[in-house]
């Protein structure tokens, strides 16, 4: 019997469908939702492909309370939700706030009156390190602690934010309700996982980042930087105050970030806290140049770059304090930046097309094989 | 021919009801749009006994886009709106956080959409001092400025800022996009009006505050038992650090607050500033014994009250630096406490039953009379 049952949303996505894999492979029955329009169904064979197992699908958006409604009727044994889905691109969230306001916020509130209406009481948030928007404007914030003040500097992370606070208010009004009534009020519990940059891809090759359009981040982009699809990277600013002039991050793999969603929700189930933060990150901070350094020793030849203008928006350091999550959760990261410049090469060159084409057979094979010898 | 056309939304409300007087007296045509969720109809035909013409009403609920849209798209005249509507209970935001974010940040997300849509690009948005918080834990903020910084004390004050946020990115954008299309941009201006405690009616006795269910506020409660509908008026709290022991509030007269919000949209119509924020209120704080007394003046006795416990959330000094709206909108109260529960008792006394009862014949006589004078 599974240990529970999870509704993933956007569990299609980058971090969402390697999540699932770790709950599947923790013994939880999942449930995804996701819109697929930023994610394909692809992800759903190479969750099944790695661990065997295949999680229930629905192409449901989480601002159509309806359709929730129906998920969760047809699946009266979830007891939690991961919730991934949202928007998620900084630089569009400034051209179409509106649109990141009423898929993220407006999205979570239906999800969380969806949730209620069917006595769904935990949920872990996928939330951001942006919440803390430019934590060098507060001296010793760096690494940043969770009760560094809220200061986000984009509308991402202001979505982020917000929701924060309509999660904390709801389980706390349900709590203190359910006390007045006598009932019982512990399962109403709530984790925001404030993740800095997540990267890497699964080790097998075979599952990885497959955003639809140009992606945003350091390592994608370098990404295709290596296979040709672009020219060079372009680096936003060489005159911040770090090391080498570029902007410090803190770069999580995706494995690790995972693992972190499972920390969590067992938490959750166990200790019944209430609503918490943690941080989830590795509390090493990295520069653009030394990322450009990692992949290119990866790749085994110089990448090309070129350094622009600084972008609106992007601070000088986002390093985690990941010191809560390490104690509280158990849970600390395990790979390295290597692993994940290794991973990500592994997945963008043997997947020049994403999930748009069918894995390689020779990493289909070393994936029988290894499961083979585990077995 | 007239001024311009401004949508009300909340507008048989308290303080969008004498908002749309303002707007009506001042030569502009005002559509209202209200759920009437908390409000009376009776509201219009006490603002056509008043001035002498009647707003155009439609009963569509600002979460309702489709109903919006067929709003603006009947009248294309349109150039601004009001925004009021919202649930704005302190006390019962805690109970139902849920449904006071769907309602006020969601609601105001759908009517920015559907302005947008209809290309209305100025909004005269109804904030609160709430968003403040305590002020009086930051030393130099009492009386409050503008850039006191944020920290609301519950989830309405929450919705609040949300809303402040989400109109400043989305108008924000639109000049980004606009500038960047090489077209005008100045026309998208947003007001974000932090009020302090509107109180008082109209000096008529036939227009005031007709809430739904228990009220919340001192001079509403003041006036409940000075017609003996309540025992005595609750306290909370004497043991501040006032002159009295008792918390300090700005009250500032409705028919001020109505003609601050015509002052702020003449000021977004003529100097398109972008989005600015503005606290409307006297200057002026006053204890809570303060306003007994003087309550107690104009009723002509004493009215009981019991000292009890502070309340949640409650704050010492909730007092505006009014300075910036006196400067830059030109506008500044004329109307004094005295004023506010003298106009307060004559609504009271006279309208029990408030909008389910005619007005007096004889206020309607005198109101006629004092109208043939200017004439």
């Amino acid at each position: 019997m599974a240990v529970g049952t999870v509704l993933v949303t956007g569990g299609t996505g980058y971090i969402g469908s390697f999540t699932t894999l770790a709950l599947l492979d923790n013994g939880y029955d999942v449930v995804i939702v996701d819109s697929l329009l930023n994610s394909s169904k692809a992800a759903l064979d190479r969750i099944e492909l790695i661990c065997g197992k295949r999680p229930t699908f629905y192409q449901v958006d989480i601002t159509d309370e309806a359709g929730l409604d129906d998920v969760f009727s047809k699946h009266p044994d979830i007891d939690s939700v991961i919730h991934f889905a949202a928007l998620k691109a900084v630089g569009e969230s400034g051209e179409i706030p509106l649109e990141y306001y009423r898929v993220n916020v407006g999205g979570s509130i239906t999800l969380l009156r969806s949730m209620a209406k069917h006595n769904v009481s935990n949920i872990v948030f996928s939330s951001s390190a942006t919440v803390y928007g430019d934590a060098t404007r507060i001296p010793g914030m760096i690494p940043i602690p969770e009760n560094c003040p809220i200061g986000p500097t984009n509308t991402y992370g202001h979505t982020k934010v917000m929701i924060e606070t309509v999660i904390t208010d709801h389980i706390e009004a349900e709590r203190r309700k359910a006390k007045k009534a006598g009932k019982p009020f512990e399962q109403w519990n709530g984790a925001l996982l404030r993740y800095f940059n997540p990267c890497g891809a699964h080790p097998s090759g075979i599952m990885g980042e497959d955003p639809q359009g140009v992606p945003y981040n350091l390592l994608p982009l370098l990404g295709k930087v290596a296979t040709g699809e672009r020219d060079k990277l372009l680096v936003f600013g060489d005159d911040y105050a770090s090391k080498d002039g570029t902007a410090i991050r803190d770069y999580i793999h995706v494995l690790d970030l995972a693992s972190g969603h499972l920390a969590a929700l067992n938490y959750l189930r166990e200790k019944k806290p209430g609503v918490k933060a943690w941080n989830l990150g590795s509390g090493r901070g990295s520069t653009v140049f030394e990322m450009i350094k990692a992949f290119s020793k990866v790749v085994g030849r110089d990448l090309p770059y070129q350094v622009v203008d600084r972008r609106l928006g992007d601070v000088l350091d986002l390093t985690a304090n990941p010191a809560l999550a390490n104690e509280e959760l158990q849970w600390k990261t395990k790979l390295t930046l290597e692993d994940a410049c290794a991973d990500l090469w592994r997945w963008v060159e043997n997947n020049p097309k994403g999930y748009r084409q069918d894995p390689p057979a020779e990493l289909l094979e070393k994936l029988k094989a290894s499961k083979a010898v585990k077995n």
